[in-house]
């Protein structure tokens, strides 16, 4: 288990996104309250939009509680678009390339959760990746494996259907290989400009996720609130916990539900894996991409969640 | 808070010692149960005797539920004399330096515990230490620095003597700064031959700490229990949680007790700390142990324990 | 570039095989001579056979010469057979899991080279893979690749015979992607009892690999020799450079060699890259084994050596 | 040994200071040219002034070529005034606090070279912080110590004084305690305003020391050069080693000079130690820095250096 927090709104100084709020990630790392595992002290990462197209990254395996660097980095650097990923390692080793985000190009990638029956499956699934993408996997999580099949499948151009793709693939590749429940968990991607969020289970009992109500309506209810006063109107947070106890600021993602945000607003979405390509095919084809790709967009949702 | 484990006995897989009991000290590093804070993963250290006078020191400052060279080595070596501690640091930095045990020539120390205010102390601590073995400490904790006044005050000669001048001098320093209750804490020392532990706090609400009971009485009562069996009658275990639900295997150490175990046997002493040397004198001094050491035998307790 | 070292024969404290020569390999680690890059700093690895069948392990991403751990473990083990290594990495990522020696049962194996072109070629040698194997591929090195080719081939049946083939279906999948000299380097493998040793490159200029000459000849050359009078006549050393300046005492190692070393003998064979399977075709076998092994044994040498 | 860069002047892109030039400080981490050791891997420090008084600091024990969140800081980060130091060590530890730039407020220190005998005068040094200081030493270096004697000695409120004072008392404790030639090497110290940087050894050949030559002019004679214009007139670095071979670019700063750099202006002045406080007397008196401070601003150097 894992716990990450996605930030799209007004420029904000990241040590009041990581370290300032009562439940912070920070404090999560150490104390997360709705995890199967309160201690998530197997690395963390840090990603966010700055001048350039490409994100920046700061990930260590270190716990993040202890890291005094990120406390640096956090307490220097500004930014209107932060992902932060603190880990719980679900097998794979603890090092560097396993830290989310992930970042390829301009996007970048996390992940709480775990891909069910990996080791049986993970060869089916890394043949599915796009072989020009292949090389730049340099980890040996089920969750970079994740992000590469949704590169693979259009993530640059429809995020949702990309996604929905590579977990339709997860799910029939661990069924083939005896998994009721292949997939668990809550994904972030974004771009810097668009937040997507997922949250979705093959079980139908995924981990938490929250999204932030309109700031606007909270301060008007807690005028007193230092933090909601430097917050922009525009300003969503998407996270596996709500960082505070501030009654009425944090609303539940549903179940198999994907969140959209772009220029200040959201948008709730049903969610729903897509069919994967016939399994094996992949390899011989030149790209995946093709093979896959192109019978997707009409194929029908093969879970019906929630 | 920490946790430690002392072994002396017949030699031991580390393997068998670390992570094969229900309770290991690697499962509390993740889960300690008896202490302020579950999680100690603030680095980890591992010391013990093999065929040199010199003990082996294996220190990290990753959590040691992740450590892939612990657990090849614990799997590899074994040992009649091992202290192995998890850290939850009090303030310090993580760093290899700060992690426990400490070594000095032949010996080993850790600690669980702190010394309270030791920022304003710290100074006047020091300047008690030794000239000639200031320069040896690396570190920044107030547990080296504990390991080097007891150092400095005669360890290699009598230890629970100089135990007790170290810890009344910790105690005499701290008042002067307005301390009421400078020490706290368990402590291990060991030469490899002997075995100390002491439990000791100022205020007498000390950290926890257990000594195993006789192996052969407890093979009798638990005739099918496989750990027992590899345990010669001479090992005992001296624990700040125990490592397992066998009842009648582990005895708490009293408040104020120095713990001594040498060739198979234990042995439980009053412990208090001893009058410190006059403040201030032994930066004069060419050697503390000299301004010190002399009058201290016939020191008084200074405070009466229990 | 990286240098290694294998030793077998009596029992040797590590810390003689790795600290004491004049040109040790922790020396080498900061002051290489003979390589294309003095400095290995990109982690180092030691593996070593104890009272297991499994071997120990110990790797680091940091610098040899600043470990201290390392040291404590060389000051306090013996072993009959030990493999270390320093790294300077050709690329891939410096991480816990990329360095040397990597492990399978009771297989160590490690490589001073590289594939070339390896991202063009990786993931058609990765389809080569064992199915039931490659989950256990954990970083993201040409090294690590070639380990588990070698597997997939029957190293632990014939070792010379699956290299050949692991470093055949290397250049065929490299020439398929226009790399005229696929293979290069040096690889050490052993089970803990015949240790093997290969020197090849597709371009016939390979790094640099010695072996120990007979240590009873040499103790009569050099009577005074403290070094040579602790080492038995069994025992055989293969390393990338020399560990110090006794002439007569190191041999090289010619070009497209495998040198066996078991019993305190050691053969020098020629070897030479053997056909690989027809590429594509692992993927839809069950078992690359099955496919590629059964007709390799009388596959004639692609790649005349020499 | 270790390599370092400073610089002041127009908002610079990190990236542009460390990793652009041809034989940036990344570079030298692994290929010094003008010191005593070719290798500086053992650990390395940024620091750099943003929007708060404080400055950032990113320091890492891991060599600087390899750190791929120092490469991403660098890539995102802008600052009109940077530090950065990679370390070759000169026997004390390798460990996170070890690493230069240290921090106090506002105040950046780096250095470059060593204190004689260190060992021997530690303590009496030690002794000379102020009492309130003295806690907040982290590491175990002479370099950090050297910052805090600066502070003790009011650096914040004449730097070249109080550095003189620290170097005046450093050599008087050394030849105390036997040492000829106690001091040595290349300093640099900022409020992020005023860049200072110090060039002296006891025995008068010191660790290079370049600065940068007036930018228009260069910009002139290279027209071409891409660098040069990005840096504004008002730009100053001084530099360990040059950073390229742009023939006029750089000049060495001469034996004991101080080099002052403050609104785009370089001064340069000669430099001496000053007398430092009675040795012994510190500890008694409730503050080093009135007993200390006093006296001084009148004291004549007592090494005349050159």
């Amino acid at each position: 288990m894992c716990r990450w927090l996605a930030y799209s709104g007004s420029p904000v100084l990241i040590e009041d996104l990581l370290y300032t709020p009562k439940h912070s990630l920070i404090v999560q790392s150490m104390h997360a309250t709705l995890g199967v595992e309160p201690t998530n002290g197997d690395g963390f990462g840090l990603g966010w939009y700055g001048d350039r197209a490409t994100p920046g990254l700061f990930r260590s395996t270190e716990p993040a509680w202890n890291d005094r660097n990120l406390r640096d980095v956090a307490e220097q650097v500004t930014s209107p678009c932060v992902l932060a990923h603190i880990r719980a390692s679900t097998g794979t080793a603890v090092q560097f390339t396993n830290c989310h985000p992930f970042r390829h190009g301009q996007w970048l990638w996390m992940h709480n959760g775990l891909i069910n029956s990996f080791r049986a499956a993970k060869r089916d699934l890394v043949l599915a990746v796009d072989p020009s993408l292949y090389p730049d996997i340099e980890g040996s999580t089920d969750s970079e494996l994740l992000f590469y099949l949704a590169l693979s499948f259009g993530l640059e151009d429809d995020p949702p259907a990309a996604v929905a793709r590579a977990i339709g693939l997860v799910e029939a590749a661990g069924r083939e290989h005896g998994e009721p429940f292949p997939m668990q968990g809550t994904i972030a991607t974004t771009d810097g400009t668009t937040l997507y969020a997922f949250r979705y289970s093959s079980e139908g009992r995924s981990r938490s996720l929250f999204h932030s109500t309109d700031a606007s309506t909270l301060r008007q209810q807690y005028p007193d609130n230092a933090l909601l006063e430097k917050i922009s109107d525009s300003t969503r947070l998407v996270v596996s916990e709500p960082l505070g106890d501030l009654r009425g600021a944090w609303r539940e993602v549903p179940e198999s539900t994907c969140v959209v945000i772009r220029d200040g607003a959201e948008e709730l979405r049903p969610f729903a894996p897509l069919a994967p390509p016939p399994l094996g095919i992949p390899g011989q084809a030149g790209s995946p991409r093709e093979v896959v790709g192109s019978p997707r967009p009409t194929a029908p949702a093969v879970h019906p969640t929630g």
